[in-house]
């Protein structure tokens, strides 16, 4: 390996759309790891929505420092190790960063063989734990309930789904087109999608979910939020578990204007982060790998080769032009 | 007892704040009560925000119908009785209507020997049980954390601080007046109070409650809960019981902007009705009639005479004319 590392550094705090110029490029020496930590050539990066906010201000973790590597989970090869816990030539996820090689020492989780990084990251990292949890922990469906779910072409929206069919609900998803539509319905089993770019929202919530939304898992925001709350059953649950049509809002935009509903509905609404599970995350990882083990848990990579295209793959995550999983191959 | 029953009724439903023309006044004959039934001769109305409701839509309960009485919870004697359980003679509180005589069969409550009729529309009744199970089974504040009422001089609201201040967390309320918040702090017991018609409430938040709001008890809605939002504590609560401020809007009102930062402070907001927790109310008059008892737990009674005078009376609710608990006395 190289004894220089090429990062991509937060160069410039986002107002609005995440620009070129919030993005540096340099190259450092290589650090060697201290005692318990690990040395890891970086292979893959997960591209997450939620490195928006960390680029900007705290929000659950500290902003990332300007001249720092951007935040993001990565996958790759242990090449130096002074924790026998990951040894060399094991392969890793841990919050890698936009660079070519990264120190790790809390946080690692060991990929096991046989589990290819595209999947890893698909659905045994942030992302499907994500789902899993946010899903059967805070929107808590029971079998025969409607789940409706945003971004449900997106990476997590996706595997939310499925584990709502899996789990004896029907689910309906959101998506931004014609093709991200069918490929729920057709290929992810579920029961109904909805393209919100020419569709009436509303009435087509209703018409897709004709008892009432019982859970809705919201990766979106905004005005999909408030339709959806029009459309919640009694006793329904929201899942806050993004908000992407936000996150690059410059001014404050008016929130649902039919919240109060939330009382005759007896409705929760409830945000959560992933971080709070993770000590769970065997769990979830257990009953997930069963699922693609027997077929019934399937995804799809949005792959984008190259660290130095990773600010124009984090953007594919805003125009919705991903349909599954962003990651950067280096 | 007359032969005849003097009726207030709903002749128009209100668009805007309730004006005169939607109530008429009538005398129809006092109809017998039948099987499993009694005749209650009506004493006292108790008044509440939640009517508003019920006169425009059907909200948890079905709307009331034009040319019916106003729905209302009512306090009086049983005249004649279908049966054992409330024999001539009982005192009891139901769905009575704003009517001097009503036949009631199901929701009847015996008010116990030594109850006044005020602490029974104050404490035993809907509000206090709604402010018991909102705060403790809704709201769950532990010991020591911080709970935040709108509408604290109001009737549920004034409750509701006053058991979080019991159960040894600190009670800070918001309220529309110097004298309201006087009454909240020198009277109540309440370790801070806001006047949200003088103050920055978002300001005084967060100088009330410099470790964040960890339980919200809105009976307002709007701006507060915007503002409450805004300062609530990691894993606070939003219990949404009432929104006052909006129940008289003609047009939707924009939600609160900031409501993604549920997300990051893993926040749940929560609507609930008290009806659901009927069943379980002997629980909840069991420990008020405790605290009524011992002096740890007060209420103040805004009493307005005649029944005529009923629409007079609810109209206090929305200016905040009233300090605790409003009820007409027949």
């Amino acid at each position: 390996m190289d004894t220089m590392n090429h990062r991509i550094t937060l160069a410039e705090r986002p107002v609005g759309a995440v620009a070129e110029r919030c993005f540096a490029r340099d190259d450092v020496p290589v650090v060697s790891p201290g005692a318990g930590e690990v040395l890891v050539e970086v292979a893959w990066l997960s591209i997450d929505p939620t490195i928006r906010g960390w680029m900007a201000y705290d929000f659950y973790l500290p902003a990332i420092e300007i001249g720092a590597p951007i935040r993001s989970v990565g996958l790759g090869t242990v090449v130096e190790s002074n924790n026998d816990a990951y040894p060399v030539g094991a392969t890793v996820l841990g919050m890698a960063g936009w660079q070519q090689c990264a120190v790790l020492g809390a946080g690692i989780q060991v990929v096991r063989d046989g589990v290819s990084p595209e999947a890893a990251l698909s659905i045994f990292g942030i992302t499907g734990i994500t789902a899993y949890f946010g899903l059967l922990d805070v929107g808590r469906p029971s079998a025969g309930e409607t789940v409706l779910v945003s971004g449900a072409a997106g990476a997590t929206g996706s595997v939310v789904g499925q584990i709502a069919r899996i789990k004896g609900c029907r689910a309906v998803g959101l998506a931004g087109s014609t093709e991200k539509c069918a490929w729920l319905t057709d290929e992810l089993g579920f029961d109904a999608a909805i393209n919100y770019k020419t569709e009436d929202v509303r009435r087509a919530i209703r018409e897709a979910c004709p008892d009432g939304v019982d859970v809705f898992f919201d990766n979106v925001g905004g005005d999909i939020l408030e339709a959806s709350i029009g459309n919640l059953a009694l006793h329904g649950r929201i899942v806050l578990c993004g908000a992407i049509s936000q996150y690059n809002d410059t001014t404050s935009r008016p929130g649902p204007s039919n919240l109060t509903l939330l009382i005759g509905k007896r409705g929760r609404m409830e945000g959560f982060i992933v971080l709070d599970y993770m000590h769970r995350a065997g769990e979830a990882i257990g009953h997930l790998s069963d699922w693609v083990r027997d077929g019934t848990l399937t995804y799809r990579t949005d792959v984008v080769d190259d660290l130095d295209n990773a600010p124009a793959a984090f953007n594919r995550l805003f125009t919705g032009a991903n349909t599954g999983k962003v990651m950067v191959r280096l």
